[in-house]
């Protein structure tokens, strides 16, 4: 049994405590919160804790908080040479304070706080300093059914970057699609199975061969139609700065 | 039986007449194209011609051609007082020739000639300038098994304007995170559960709700490394626009 403890209660903290808790090879043995009100409710699952002080012996230290807090708050650890990882996409491995063995556990997913998360939906980048300490993380991964991807640093961060175009910009575009719809009275949810289907083309499919549309074919006269039914200055800034991105990587 | 003639050869075309030929309760009577040879290997299955004036009767004439088509074919028919329907988002209904009745059958969704198409998920709005040809046209979408929506132009033209925004321009965000994961030797592929949840969360919260990230919560620095990262000048742009985007969308 691996024994973990989890530190942080945002979104992350908490779908891991559940996931975690449910799996049979590893124990959550602790969940610390600075605020205890936040975890309080789960006391007869897990022992819980405001006081870092009384953390208690485990193979693995989760810090599932906020990219600001990871420095002060390793650094604030009562013990050394523990393997502690943080959860976060963006920062350096060398955030967790050098005197413990550091590492990262990174899900490439968006987290809501009320939608259930299946982590076999979820892949999992881990890092770590020591070569000996990865495969306790793959451990880790498996133990919730998630795959798991060895990454260094930049690729993490690369991928982070890239998330949020795939992410927030890809539901910023459905957000002005809705707007669009709304403005004639048309119903978003006809968007619904198109939205699918652009998700599900790129499984078999780059996105590079998966394009269509007026952009790739060049097709002025569609374009300019668009730009003149567009009445939003911000939406046509979109729609420019899109088309011309798309014309670019099509040499049209 | 209602009987049919496709007109055109191009992905639309072809899928329709596998859809409608596969129907119990539309027979496709005749398969027109310009260049007889796209479509003589399907002989054996519909009568194929490249001859206007010997098209033969039915109930409705589907042009599934290019925009430009529309108005030059639907004018050299040989007949008058038909239903014809263009198959087109953004042309005007009036794109067919004033002697027919005139009426649009536009497919919402993203064909390639090679996949496979299951029309239970092509939504299909429909349109007739005569309102007793809408049941017609109502039947003709149930007998592939695609829901229709009843829509005037004006909607109809926002939901295609709106496509090119959750299809084409979601695709080149796409697109663009391939570059970005690929320029660190990261794998693409790990961005794809995220991919397909980005596109599920909207079934069930709205892109106002569903969106997350640095730029909602107006996170400075993240957003600030995220430029710095980015060394396209081009993928700079499309981040500053959106991010720009989602902090108005929210009032940040």
């Amino acid at each position: 049994m691996i024994k973990i403890v989890i530190l942080g209660a945002g979104n992350v903290a908490s779908h891991m405590f559940k996931a975690f808790h449910a799996s049979k090879t590893v124990s959550v043995v602790q969940w610390y919160n600075r605020n205890l009100k936040t975890i309080d409710k789960h006391k007869n699952k897990v022992d819980v804790t405001d006081d870092l002080s009384a953390l208690i012996d485990a193979d693995v230290y989760i810090l599932a908080i906020s990219d600001d807090a990871i420095e002060s708050l390793s650094e604030q650890l009562p013990f050394e040479n523990k393997l502690v990882v943080h959860t976060s996409g963006s920062s350096s491995l060398y955030a967790v304070d050098k005197k413990q063995n550091r590492g990262v556990f990174y899900p490439l997913q968006t987290f809501s706080k009320s939608a259930n998360i299946d982590f076999k939906d979820v892949p999992i980048c881990i890092e770590s300093l020591k070569k000996e300490d990865l495969p306790i993380l793959k451990q880790l991964a498996e133990a919730i059914g998630s795959k798991f991807h060895k990454v260094n640093s930049d690729q993490r961060q690369a991928l982070h970057l890239a998330a949020v175009f795939v992410n927030n910009f890809t539901n910023q575009l459905y957000r002005v699609a809705h707007e669009i719809t709304e403005s004639q009275g048309a119903e978003f949810d006809i968007l619904k199975p198109l939205i699918k289907e652009t998700a599900n083309k790129i499984e078999t499919l780059s996105p590079y061969l998966a394009q269509t549309g007026p952009a790739l074919r060049n097709d002025k006269k569609t374009i300019k139609r668009h730009l003149k039914q567009l009445e939003n200055k911000h939406h046509k800034a979109i729609y420019n700065l899109l088309t011309e991105s798309i014309k670019k990587t099509y040499g049209r």
